[in-house]
C-alpha cells in the first residue's frame, strides 16, 4: 500500500515531446513493457547515470550516444535489465536501436536505450524489434501518462508531474516521469526519471541543472541501500516554448526541484512494502557532507526502519545509527534528536517531560520527521525514506517466476 | 531457529578465573542477567571496543579503567544498555564498579562494567548493588557455561568455545564466551565476548593477539550494518599455566582463532531471525581491503538478504552489490559468481550451462557459500552473514516492552 501516493490526474504536454507504449511481451504479456519518447529536433539533454562499476548495457550504450549525438528518441523496456549479460547484451541493446533508428529515419547513435527489471537475462529483441512501428505509430504529445504506467515494475501506482513556470509568455512547462519502488539510492538506483521542458536551455545550464535538481532529489532518497546497475535521469529541453530558461531562471530551478521532489518522494511513497513516509533531517551538522551521511546512516538502518514499521518511539537505535556516521570529535552532549516534533533526547540524555506515550503517539503516524541534530556546527541535509516491513520481505523474498 | 548451533557441551575451566551470576532483576525477574568475572592478581587484559561515537557509559568507563589499573573483576549486565543515559548514566556505572569493590576488597578503577540491552534507559542500581553479594558468592572456576547463559539477551543458545594448546606442560587452556544476535557489525556490534587463557602473555603481545584475534573474526561479520553503542570484546591472560605464550606462539595463535571465530560464527547462526549461515568471500581483489568492502556490500545488501531467505539465486542482486563497493578501474568481464560452488556468472557474462534449477539447488542448503571472484587481484576477505526473514522483521519491530 503506497503511503498518500495517488496517481497524477494529469500531465502536461510539453512541445517537442512525443510519447508511445506498446505490449511488446518482453517477460510477461498482457501490459505495456515498451516506451518511446521522441524528441524534436534542436532538442538538447543531460543525463545523470548509475555509478554502478557494473553497470547495464544499455546504460554505457546511452552514455556514448549521448557524448557524440542530440538524441532523437529514448527507447525504454521493463522486464529485463540486460545486466550481467556480457557482450551479448550490448549487442542487443543495439539492436534495439537499429529498429527504432530505422523507424525514425536517423541514426542509432541517436537513439538512448534504457531497461530496467531482473539481471542476467538477455533481453528478447525480436519481440521488442517486432514493437517498434506499433509503439512508434502510438507517439503522442499527449502520452505521458500512458508512459508513466509503461514504465513501471514493482511500482503499484504511477508517477507524475508537472509544473509551469510563470513569468514568460507562454509559460514554460516541465513535466517529469520516474519508475523506481525498491533498490533505490542515491547515484541513483533502480529509477528512471524522464523529465522534459519547452523552454531552451544551452548545454552547460542544462547539464548543470541536471546534476543540481537530481543531487537534491533523486539522489537523497533510499529504501534499501542499493545502486542499481541500471539507472538514469533524463531531463530534456525542446525549446518549444521559445522561451530562455536564463530569462527565468530562479523559478525555473525552482519549479524544476518540485517536479524532482514530487518524483522522488513518489518513489518512497510507493517504496516496497512502505507502510511509513519517512524525513529524516539532520541539522547542526559541521557539513552538508555530514550531515547526509548521518542521515543515511539512520534511513538504511535495519533496526531503525523496522522500528518505523512497529511505531516503536525506539530513539535508541537513531542515536546508534548516528553514531556510527558523525564525525570525530562528536560529543554526545551537543545532539538532541525530535520524534515527529516530540524531543526524545536533549543535549545527550533522555528529554526532561519526555514519555514513551508521546513518543508513540507521534510514531503511529504514517508520514514521520526525525530530526537529528548534532549541535556541533551549521549544515544539514534532508533524506526521504521508507520503514523496513513484513512486505518488503515478501517482495523481496519471492521467487522470481 | 538458529542455524546448526548447538550450545557448548563443556566449557574448560582457565585457572585464576571464576565467575558467577545471579538474578536481579534489571528488566524482567526470573532470570540471571548479572555476570561477575573474577580476575588472579596478576592478570593481563587488552580490550576492543565499539568505535561508536556515541558510546555506552559503561564503554568510556571501562575503556579508562583499563588503561589505569589491571583489572580485577568484570562486571556484566543485560537488560539495559545505560546508554544515552547522560551523565547520570556515568554515575550508574561508576556506583556498579564500586559496589563490586567493595565486595572484592579492590579499588572501584580496578572493575570493568558492561552493559547490553535497551539504550536510554537508566540502570536500576540499587537493584545491582542488592545482588552483587550473590553474584560475588557464586563465584566459581566452573562458572563458564552459565556465565554463558546469563549474558544473553535475544540469543538464543549460549555461545562458548574452549580449545587446549598442547606442546606445553601443562597445556594451556582458552575459552572464551559471547553474546549477540542482532545490531551485529565489524568494530564490535551488540556483543559481548570473554576470553580468558591461562597462558602468561606480557601486555603488547596480548593486545597485538587480541586486535588480530578480533580483526578476524568479531570484525567479519554483519547481521544488520549497525554497531552497538555498548560492545567489547576482552582477552585475558592470568599466566595460571606457567606457560608463557611466546614459547607457543602459532599453536596458541591459532587456538585462540578457533575459540574467537567459532563464538563469532555461533553470533550469525543465532542471528534474529536467521534462517542460513552464509559465508561470503570476496577473492582476486586489489586488497584486504577492497575484498572486505565488496564482501560487506554483499552481506549487507537487503536485495541479497532477502534472496538468501528465499532460497533465489538471484546473482544479479549479488553483481549489484559488488558493482557498488568495487574499486575503479573495475571489468566486469573479469568477474565470477559461484554459489555453493555453481558457477552462475563467468567472466562478465551468465555462465555457460548454469541452470537456475542448479542454482535453486544449490541455495536451497541452510549454509550458503557465496564466492564472488574480481579477477583483477590477488587478495580476498572472508565476511559470514545471515539472511532477512520474516522473523528479523517481527524480532525488531517488536514493541519493546
Amino acid at each position: 500500500m503506497p503511503v498518500n501516493l495517488k496517481p497524477p490526474a494529469a500531465l502536461a504536454a510539453v512541445s517537442g515531446i512525443r510519447l508511445g507504449v506498446a505490449q511488446a511481451g518482453i517477460r510477461r504479456p498482457g501490459h505495456p513493457d515498451l516506451t518511446l519518447i521522441s524528441l524534436s529536433p534542436g532538442t538538447r539533454c543531460a543525463a545523470t547515470f548509475t555509478r554502478n562499476r557494473f553497470c547495464a548495457a544499455p546504460v554505457s550504450i546511452a552514455r556514448e550516444h549521448l557524448s557524440a549525438f542530440a538524441p532523437r528518441a529514448l527507447l525504454v523496456n521493463t522486464g529485463y535489465a540486460n545486466a550481467g549479460t556480457g557482450t551479448a547484451g550490448t549487442e542487443d541493446a543495439l539492436a534495439c536501436c537499429r529498429a527504432v533508428a530505422a523507424e525514425l529515419r536517423c541514426r542509432p547513435e541517436e537513439i538512448l536505450p534504457f531497461s530496467t527489471g531482473i539481471i542476467g537475462m538477455r533481453l528478447p529483441v525480436e519481440r521488442i524489434v517486432r514493437a517498434v512501428p506499433g509503439v512508434a505509430a502510438s507517439l503522442s504529445g499527449e502520452g505521458w501518462l500512458d508512459a508513466a504506467r509503461a514504465i513501471m515494475t514493482t511500482d503499484t501506482v504511477p508517477k507524475g508531474a508537472s509544473r509551469t513556470v510563470q513569468g514568460a509568455h507562454p509559460p514554460v512547462t516541465i513535466t517529469g516521469i520516474a519508475k523506481g519502488a525498491g533498490m533505490l539510492e542515491p547515484n541513483m538506483a533502480t529509477m528512471l526519471a524522464f523529465i522534459a521542458t519547452d523552454a531552451d536551455i544551452p548545454g552547460d545550464l542544462l547539464r548543470d541543472l541536471c546534476t543540481e535538481a537530481v543531487g537534491q532529489s533523486f539522489n537523497r532518497i533510499t529504501v534499501d541501500g542499493d545502486t542499481s546497475t541500471n539507472d538514469a535521469c533524463v531531463l530534456m529541453a525542446t525549446g518549444g516554448s521559445g522561451v530562455q530558461a536564463a530569462t527565468l531562471l530562479e523559478p525555473f530551478r525552482a519549479a524544476l526541484r518540485e517536479v524532482c521532489d514530487t518524483l522522488a518522494q513518489a518513489m518512497i511513497r510507493d517504496a516496497e512494502g512502505a507502510s511509513k513516509f519517512v524525513t529524516i533531517d539532520v541539522v547542526h551538522a559541521r557539513s552538508v557532507d555530514e550531515a547526509a551521511k548521518v542521515a543515511y546512516a539512520i534511513a538504511r538502518s535495519p533496526l531503525v526502519k523496522t522500528a518505523l514499521f512497529a511505531s516503536d518511539p525506539n530513539w535508541g537505535r537513531i542515536l546508534a545509527a548516528a553514531g556510527n556516521a558523525v564525525q570525530e570529535p562528536a560529543d554526545i552532549a551537543t545532539v538532541s534528536l525530535h520524534l515527529n516534533g516530540v524531543c526524545a533526547f536533549r543535549n545527550g540524555a533522555p528529554a526532561d517531560g519526555y514519555t514513551e506515550a508521546a513518543g508513540v503517539a507521534a510514531m503511529r503516524r504514517d508520514e514521520i520527521q526525525i530530526v537529528c541534530d548534532l549541535g556541533h556546527g551549521a549544515h544539514g541535509a534532508r533524506v526521504w525514506t521508507s520503514d523496513l516491513s513484513h512486505e518488503y520481505v515478501r517482495i523481496n523474498g519471492e521467487y522470481r517466476s
